[in-house]
């Protein structure tokens, strides 16, 4: 037998509401319920995203707190990662839950377009949130929108900005962003492997390209998010 | 003898000033006088910033319309190429001195960090940029500070955004962008190549990285810029 693939479920997200799914899970409750139900079929990274009470992204401590919470007591040794991406905030509110110690969090280290608008990530507020995720004992996972950020990773593992191994999740399918390039997905790995030989690496592809990346991922001996 | 070099001289910049080295031309003067020394030496574009009576960067068309005048006049043939580069201006300012219909102009197709900022290049405004350079004629030069922009430029000629062939720059050594790394420069090669055919390349690096990359692009066959 290989070495086991850790699957990494996203129960929530940023984007997706009620309206394009009923059955997304968006208040605590739901999402516990869910998280669970993914646990128990074997998965065992929690990418967590809150919602405020008109299910809107939000990057509320609190909300962040109670999810955590729940998550503890009914998905007893599953691995907690809360989401720093951009549109639950902006500025150094994106971090604000990392006082919380969740095990993980996300972390994107470069700038790149998405479908609408620019996913800013200043050099500053790269750097602060690393400082803060190495003051509270969190493992990032960084998320890879372009190349450049797998190199920039990299740096920053050099220089002691992020701890090592680097866990990397090569994210392709994003509209503006990266599409699902098989050829692109493998020097990805190539890269990171060149540059931070002891890395981890996971992948996730978004919408249709989701399957596509799972399979990708798996068959390259990779770590997989639903 | 096999195809020639294209030398592209950018004289200016946008961010040197007489600080940092009294020989920077910045008045419209200097900088004709500058480009006709490198024009008899052999560089066939001209890639051009602006500056304000303070040496500021700016995106002022009227500057450029004297700049354009100048090196028409003691150029003759010689491509002119304008930055639409964000330190000059923002949003649709950038792109305030297209109608003047320079042969070339610089076009950044996606997001990046630089040293102490994000390259903001929002979808729309890449659109709308693209599309005042094919009313007005111009040949986008497209910047590539990472392997997404190469990809968003490919499906841009293929849906009509862009015109075909492709003239695309691959830039190095910015910091917090793309570094000068060999193996990641042979991959934009291949990757323009399998995903525009027809397109042409040529690279440009930053500081200590510009002899580099110049060396990598002559000795595959690119074309170059001081
Ligand atoms: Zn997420
Ligand atoms: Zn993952
Ligand atoms: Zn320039
Ligand atoms: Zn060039």
């Amino acid at each position: 037998m290989g070495k086991p693939c850790i699957i990494c479920v996203a129960i929530t997200g940023s984007v997706p509401g009620k309206a394009d799914n009923p059955a997304v899970p968006v208040t605590i409750t739901e999402q516990i319920e869910s998280t669970q139900a993914a646990f128990e079929a074997g998965a065992s990274i929690a990418h967590c995203h809150v919602r405020d009470d008109d299910a809107r992204p939000t990057s509320d401590p609190d909300r962040f707190a109670r999810l955590k919470e729940g998550l503890e007591t009914h998905c007893p040794g599953m691995v907690i990662q809360f989401s720093t991406g951009g549109r639950s905030g902006s500025g150094r509110e994106r971090g604000g839950m990392l006082p919380l110690r969740p095990d993980m969090a996300s972390l994107t280290v470069g700038s790149n377009n998405f479908p609408t608008r620019v996913y800013e990530n200043s050099p500053d507020l790269v750097d602060w949130l690393a400082s803060e995720m190495i003051a509270h004992d969190v493992l990032p996972e960084i998320e890879a929108f372009d190349l450049g950020h797998i190199v920039q990773a990299a740096r920053m593992a050099q220089d002691g900005r992020l701890r090592r191994p680097l866990y990397v999740q090569f994210v392709m399918g994003v509209r503006n962003a990266m599409p699902a390039d098989e050829r692109i997905f493998d020097f990805y790995i190539e890269t990171l492997e060149r540059l931070a030989p002891d890395a981890l690496w996971c992948a996730a592809g978004i919408g249709p390209a989701q399957i596509v990346l799972n399979e990708w991922a798996i068959s390259r001996g990779g770590h997989t998010r639903t």
